[in-house]
């Protein structure tokens, strides 16, 4: 263990109580980004964030967007000379139902064996706490820091970062760089280091498919209107073949096939029945003809994320809806373009409409493409190092099949190599109830990105 | 214009103030047999009904089941040698939702045009409450019923009559009669009477697709797992074929076609124009090589009422569901067993599942058969003389393709021969939001059913 290694975590453990406490009060802002209702929860959270940080010694401002602020930080006290790191995070949270499967409430914070339960826990809360953390250590310690930081956090990752999208152009010398860190990522075991290469983009769309202006009554009118229950499941149905192919002509021409380095760098190893224990699910989706990481890595895929039509209450109700709706998201690899693919699935889709049936898409505007880092950057090597003396172990490279939208963006504005670190696990119930993240991590955290600045300039 | 008809008119007028009065506070309970939270309202609203109909004259009774109460009433005076007539309607309602579809309050009944809007208003209080008019008109002019009336009013309508179908074979002295009318059909057009010779019968189901224990995140998980709502739209769409047929093996197989003169009884016409206004549909659903009211009336179908998984509030949210959710009813045939055709398609259903999904199917216990009238019958001829009467044009014959589930079981608890009729019009929306029934309906299924009961006895 490196001596600086030892003094940080020495330090982390006299200040763990109260970094907990402020951990907790971060959690319980109901910042979701998704739901008009909580606008007013989001700005709190973005002004008690730049609150929290300013107090750290940091320059703060809060950006307005045509939706959330983004928290904006800077410490250039190292001075030009000195390279200068700018981390992202991002401090807005996906919605919480199915709340009644929560086990403690989404925003009443509760430790269990050691994990954190909360909406946001991990993502992206427990990611950004423990930068804050890592920052706050190596303040405390040498009263400065060593290389220049920059700070942007962002309110609309998890609708899309429209706002922050749309900004960034303006705001290009405000975020100039050497290196970006985006730290939204995972690890794949909890004792086993790890930086993810690459993430997949995304476009996401509604469709709404209708069949009459009122609903009908299916007793009177079951067969003889098409009801778009039916429509809808033969369009979503008729999106993928046998083999879990997507149909959607083009929706492949752009794809580079990994090569054989790029293929082994990665640990594609699977393990169906641990998976199938933490998840209860086997790999059986996808296309056939992939191993199961390489479909959720390497390969572009459509998904329903919702579906709804007609009554689905208690009890029964014999009515023909007048309409039904569906949500779908793509993940894109490299070289696909998320608006090219947002039109052709859309396209497809209304050409897939039957005879007496309106189908209607909105592609969303929020979009994001695919990267890929180098793994022999400047940068990734730094990460590698500290999760190596962090975890005592050789760290391995990885994909991660969800998207980042602003990645490939944030980075050419601020002309900087990008890493893609962070300390999730598979199971930390991301985007679904009981999300958790463990108090150690928020430990290993803290110390993987003050080890990461410090070799960064050498130390 | 008969002058029995001439007198009852005249009564109905001085009446029709008062009448509209107890017909608003009929419909102010709101009698969801299906949900649980109106389990009161639905037992206030039977013994409003109790109360009303004893302050006619009749002994009236609630008899308990396992569900929703049933009013039961009946009046004798005429004697054991003359007919008796048992009329069936229920008293409880669909749910309301999409309630924010309502132009007015669903149980704030609001007159527009000579249209009273509320739920409820056609299916079936309306109609249940014109038989209660039709009888206080008899009893006001003549002080006594020229035959034996028995009123069997049930609150499980909705949800399939489970309850009253327990109790029948304990209840056959009591419900013993001649002739036996459900008053729950419809006329095709305001202005031309119509009774309906058969109604199909219905076996309704809740399939659940499981793919894993929680919900997962979509970018990490896609391509991986076989996402739930995939599996769903999968095995919905795999249950008809190209031309609407359905593919469930052996599901026509009791099927028996209408003879040519059973079809030369009916009016097979069909506007599509019309329907097109009405409703903002076209005829494109059910199998592709019968007629449209062929489709509805004579031929079995299924349809989903009701699909639901994942993610589907504002915004969006890149999750692959643990579950989804289908609602389906299969409506049937004469010679179609319900029980059989229930296990016919959930076991096809159940072999639908891919790898890693788990199937289940809930084929609900109640279930109705097909019914079929005699139109030479004395019952039917006696109600098609007293709607030509009333509308002065020739009665036409029709078929419903909705059902009444206890039909079959009442007509042989009673030991009666049957008769379908009622003044519903295909635009009342009923299952539907905005809900209606016109007050000079009111009147017609007043004297038509006044002059019905005359006509049985040469009147």
């Amino acid at each position: 263990m490196t001596t600086s290694l030892n003094k940080l975590q020495n330090l982390y453990q006299e200040s763990k109580d109260g970094a907990l406490k402020d951990f907790f009060t971060f959690l319980k802002f109901e910042s979701v980004s998704s739901e008009i209702e909580h606008k007013e929860h989001v700005l709190q959270c973005a002004e008690w964030l730049k609150e929290y940080i300013a107090e750290m010694g940091f320059t703060t401002e809060l950006w307005e967007t045509s939706g959330h602020p983004i928290v904006f930080a800077s410490y250039l006290e190292a001075g030009p000379e000195k390279p200068t790191l700018l981390i992202y995070n991002h401090y807005d949270v996906q919605p919480v139902d199915p709340v009644e499967l929560w086990e403690s409430p989404p925003f009443e914070p509760t430790i269990r064996d050691g994990e954190v339960y909360a909406r946001g826990a991990e993502d992206n809360k427990g990611q950004c706490f423990y930068v804050l953390q890592a920052l706050k250590l190596l303040l405390k310690r040498d009263g400065t820091l060593p290389i220049n930081i920059k700070l942007c956090i962002e309110g609309e990752e998890e609708t899309g970062s429209a706002g922050i999208s749309e900004i960034l152009k303006h705001k290009e010398k405000e975020l100039q760089a050497d290196y970006l860190a985006i730290v939204d990522l995972g690890i794949r075991k909890p004792d086993k280091p790890a930086i993810t290469l690459g993430v997949r983009g995304m476009v996401t769309m509604d469709v709404e498919v209708e069949g009459s202006d009122t609903d009908l009554h299916s007793g009177s009118h079951g067969g003889i209107v098409y009801n778009p229950i039916h429509a809808l499941s033969e369009i979503l149905s008729n999106l993928r073949d046998a083999n879990g192919k997507i149909t959607v002509p083009g929706f492949y021409d752009d794809v580079i096939p990994l090569t054989d380095t790029e293929r082994s760098q990665l640990n594609l190893d699977f393990e169906t029945m641990e998976y199938q224990t933490m998840f209860g699910a086997t790999p059986s989706g996808g296309e056939q003809n992939f191993e199961p990481l390489e479909r959720a890595w390497t390969r572009p895929t459509l998904e329903v994320n919702g579906i709804n039509g007609g009554y689905t209450g208690s009890g029964f109700k014999t009515v023909i809806p007048a309409k039904a709706h569906a949500k779908i998201s793509c993940r894109l690899v490299p070289n696909q373009d998320p608006h090219k693919i947002g039109k052709l699935v859309a396209d497809h889709i209304k050409s897939l409409a039957p005879e007496g049936i309106k189908v209607d898409v909105d592609v969303h505007p929020g979009v994001g493409t695919a990267v890929r880092s180098d793994v022999s950057s400047t940068i990734i090597q730094a990460f590698s190092q500290a999760y190596q003396e962090v975890f005592n172990d050789k760290t391995e490279y990885i994909f991660e099949g969800g998207s980042i939208p602003i990645i490939n963006e944030l980075a050419k504005a601020s002309n900087s190599s990008v890493a893609l670190v962070g300390l999730g696990l598979p199971d930390d119930q991301v985007h679904a109830p009981n999300e958790h993240f463990g108090i150690n991590r928020i430990e290993k955290g803290s110390l993987i990105i003050a080890r990461a600045i410090e070799v960064l300039v050498g130390k």
